[in-house]
């Protein structure tokens, strides 16, 4: 794997496979930000979300999440972790803490945006909850929300509308 | 200041004199969990805000954020930190930063409601995030709202309803 | 499983099947606390790691470390996660980021505590990080790292000797 | 302040005001990483503390947490935030908790580094704790601390020793 966009496309193969498109995750940007910044360009969110897909952090989560719920699915896990993730039990939080090293990358908006949609559950994330699917997702719902937090973030901190010149540096210099 | 109920008492004082009641609490934390716990008694809830304004480390975050808020309405702050608190500058986050000790009280479920209710600002968190009072509550309004976010949390933690037998240990052990 | 205790049987049986005694983490707790605390007690430390171990996000936090750990020893993770634990790549940050629901149970100190042995591996942490036994602890040193930092942080919380009484409330409080 | 890197210079002034130079961090920085990365050049970690002192949290910290430390340090706070800080109360914990911001932004490595000199306290860090010379460094030496920690994990973040190409797309991405 010498190619620098392998672990970037493997994440993004491993949301494909189990249903989720950049274009979902787009629609969950859109529908955080947009009433912030204008015009809100499909390039702008989709580089963001790259962005965001390109840290390492990132895609060491979507890999281990995205494991736990494929065992969980193949009945593959001990108990009492199986039962635990067949029901979505709501007192159970890992799904939520693996999620901070996603939430926390540009700066605490990431965390307000994660706590509106994952309670909201708009868009894909709805799908993702739909019990009657079969499928397990209990760690890829909070893995997507906070991808879409994240990237709505960053939209937010490198966007000179939302800048004060009197008072902060050019968000050129956050990346 | 040998009671132990001091500084409880002066954390309640502090949110009192700045216009939050345990009242104005407790119909945050009404809202947050109404549709998941019944009955939601008055008593559960007042102890469960009882319980986290106890803590040591939502005291010291309230006297912390409260001084920051009445030194900036004093014009009493260096700049750029006086222009940045006037103004509640949308990427200032060290308001939302300070929270973290209390969300993170009783588990993830913290997290989520917090950013929730601080997105959607119901009760108190309108009206202490109306610049036309002239006052500044730049940490205020988080504070309340990861307090009330906190005590939702606890309740959801203890509560019989939201346990499965089968998978979970009594929550008589969680508080 | 009605009895209250299972869950935190469980967890207790899972760190002794991983080769993990209590005693292994009091001894860590010690090494934290002993410059601190006098006279700090087999009985207080011991309490401190029963509390912790009751607390249902270190319950949920051990049983999904420990499945991937074992999963991994079993060669039953998918590629690139299954090589990734195997060779406990240095930036592979998922263990320490479960931990978060563990070290901040009792306040900012147990943080600190959980960096400083995590660097400095004392005791169990050292056997445990020993790639030569040919096991795969990746989560479970983390984990264990992390209850001893919190039981530590909870000593000290509960400590009267770090308390100052003209500016401090009652410890009683903390639980 | 049209000029990008005004709240960068802003920053650095406060911390030389304040008796810390950008070298003293540096030395925490080599402390950190010697026994990892070969040759660790000044330039690379100068650049590595440059881009933690641009991002917009870490200067909003360090803003705000040095307001408070010259606030107790001239008597003007309310009781009890001005004898807390005076004493700097080992159970106080805002200063930790505002350098969250700051430790999360190169993953979890960040954390474990923080931990470790914030209990170790080398170099500059020793001095800032010194209450002989009558100075308030409550919340600079966390926030000093949680630069060094940030800088050596992005240093950690970006070097090819420690990346395994068969496992882990191009460090090029991570900035």
């Amino acid at each position: 794997m010498k190619n620098p966009e392998n672990f970037y496309q493997l994440t993004v193969n491993l949301l494909n496979e189990r249903g989720v498109k950049l274009s979902d995750i787009e629609e969950l940007v859109y529908g955080l930000q947009k009433a912030y910044i204008h015009p809100l360009t499909h390039e702008a969110m989709q580089e963001s979300i790259h962005k965001i897909l390109q840290k390492r952090e990132v895609q060491n989560a979507v890999i281990t999440g995205v494991e736990l719920d494929k065992l969980a699915e193949q009945h593959k896990l001990s108990e009492p972790l199986q039962s635990i993730m067949e029901k979505d039990e709501p007192l159970y939080g890992c799904d939520e803490v693996l999620t901070f090293s996603i939430t926390n990358l540009y700066g605490s908006i990431g965390f307000t945006n994660y706590g509106y949609i994952d309670k909201v559950k708009p868009g894909i994330l709805k799908w993702l909850n739909d019990k009657s699917t079969g499928r397990v997702n209990v760690f890829l719902d909070d893995l997507v929300g906070a991808i879409a937090a994240a990237a709505a973030s960053r939209l937010a901190h490198t966007n000179p509308d939302l800048e004060d010149d009197s008072i902060y540096s050019s968000p050129k210099n956050e990346d």
